[in-house]
C-alpha cells in the first residue's frame, strides 16, 4: 500500500488524482475500498433506521402486554357467605413471572435505543452492534420463554385437562381469560420483532465487501 | 490500487516484492490486507470448530430431552374395576408439542452440521454464517418456547394451583413428574448452547479489520 515516492513515467488511468493526493496522505484508503464504503453506507444506514423503527415497535407492543397482563383482573358478580371469587394475574404465578419479565424486556427495549440511533449516525461501527444482537438474543429468549409459558397456562385456562382431572376456569372468568389472551399474543408479537432485530443485526454485521 | 507500469526511481521499504510481483499479479491484494486475513483466518477456524462442538453437544442434549420425554409414562399399581391410573407425555398436549417441537429442533441440528464443517473449511465464507445465524436464532425460539410451556406445566403439576383449583397431580405420578421434569432441564442445555451458537456466529461474521 506504500505510495512510490518518485514516479516519472506513469501509463495509468487514475494519474492525475494519485500525483494530487500522495503527498498529503501518507496512506489514503484505496480506492475501490472508499467507493464501496459509500455505496454500503447508506444502504447500512436504511438497516440501522429499520432497526430503530422495529424497537420502536417493539416497545409499544411490550407496553400493550404488560399493562394488559396487570391491569387483567375479575370479580364474579355473585358470592357466597365467605369469600368472593376474583382473579388476578397474580392468582397464578405464571403470569406473575409474565409481568415481571416482560417490564424487564420493556426496560431493555426502551435502554437499547440510544445504542440504536449511534448505529444510525455511525453504520459502520461494529461495537454497538455486537452488543446489541447479544442482548437482543438473551433478552428474545427471556420474552420467548415468558409468552409460551403464559400460552400454556392461557390454553389450559381455556380448555382444561380431563386427564389431570384441571378444569378449565375461563367458563366463569370470561373477561380474564380474554385481556391475559390478549397479553400473550401482544408478547409473541414482541418476540417476532426481536427476531426481525437480530436478523437485520446480523444482515448489518455482515462484511459486505467479502460476499 | 492500479500499479503503475514503470517506475524508475524506487526510494521504499517494499521495492523487492513489489518489482517482483507487479507484472505477474494485475491487482494483488493490499499487503496489510493478506496480512489481516492470515492472523484472523485461525481465530475465525477456531471459533468455527468452537461452533461444531458446540453443535454436537445440542444434538446430544435435544436427543435427551426427546427421548426423556417420549418414554415418559407411567402406570399406577393400584386400579378400579372401570379404569387403570395411567399418564404419559400425550396426556397433556403441551408434552406432546414438546416432544415435536424438540424432534425438529434435533432433526435442523443434525442438518446444519454440514454447514458447521464448511464454516471450518472456510472460515472467511459469509453465507453459511449467515445461514446459520438466522436459522439458529429461529430453532432457538422453537426450543425456548416449547421448554418453558413444558417447564409452566412441570411447576403445575407440582405445585397445583389452588387459586384455579388445579391440583398437583406429582404425589401419585412421581416417576412421570421427575422424568418430564429432566426432559424440561435437558431441553434448557439445549436452548443454552443455541444462544451461545447465535453469539459465537456474530462474533465470526463481525468484520476484524473495521473494529
Amino acid at each position: 500500500m506504500e505510495k512510490t515516492e518518485a514516479t516519472t513515467i506513469d501509463i495509468g488511468e487514475s494519474n492525475k488524482e494519485r500525483k494530487g493526493k500522495a503527498p498529503l496522505l501518507p496512506n489514503p484508503p484505496p480506492p475501490f475500498v472508499a467507493k464501496a464504503k459509500g455505496a454500503v453506507g447508506g444502504y447500512k444506514k436504511g438497516v440501522a433506521i429499520f432497526d430503530l423503527i422495529l424497537r420502536l415497535s417493539a416497545v409499544a407492543t411490550a407496553i400493550g402486554a404488560v399493562a394488559t397482563m396487570a391491569n387483567a383482573e375479575e370479580t364474579l358478580p355473585f358470592f357466597t357467605q365467605f369469600f368472593q371469587f376474583q382473579a388476578s394475574y397474580d392468582d397464578l404465578p405464571t403470569f406473575t413471572f409474565f409481568v415481571v419479565a416482560m417490564s424487564f424486556v420493556l426496560g431493555y427495549l426502551v435502554l437499547s435505543i440510544p445504542f440504536s440511533i449511534v448505529s444510525i449516525a455511525r453504520p459502520h461501527a461494529k461495537a454497538p452492534r455486537m452488543l446489541l444482537i447479544v442482548s437482543d438474543t438473551v433478552m428474545l429468549v427471556l420474552a420467548t420463554s415468558t409468552a409460551s409459558a403464559s400460552a400454556a397456562m392461557v390454553y389450559l385456562a381455556h380448555n382444561g385437562n380431563p386427564n389431570a382431572n384441571w378444569l378449565a376456569i375461563c367458563n366463569q372468568f370470561t373477561d380474564f381469560c380474554q385481556q391475559s389472551s390478549g397479553a400473550v399474543v401482544s408478547a409473541f408479537i414482541t418476540v417476532v420483532l426481536l427476531i426481525l432485530m437480530v436478523a437485520l443485526s446480523a444482515i448489518a454485521l455482515r462484511n459486505v465487501r467479502r460476499i
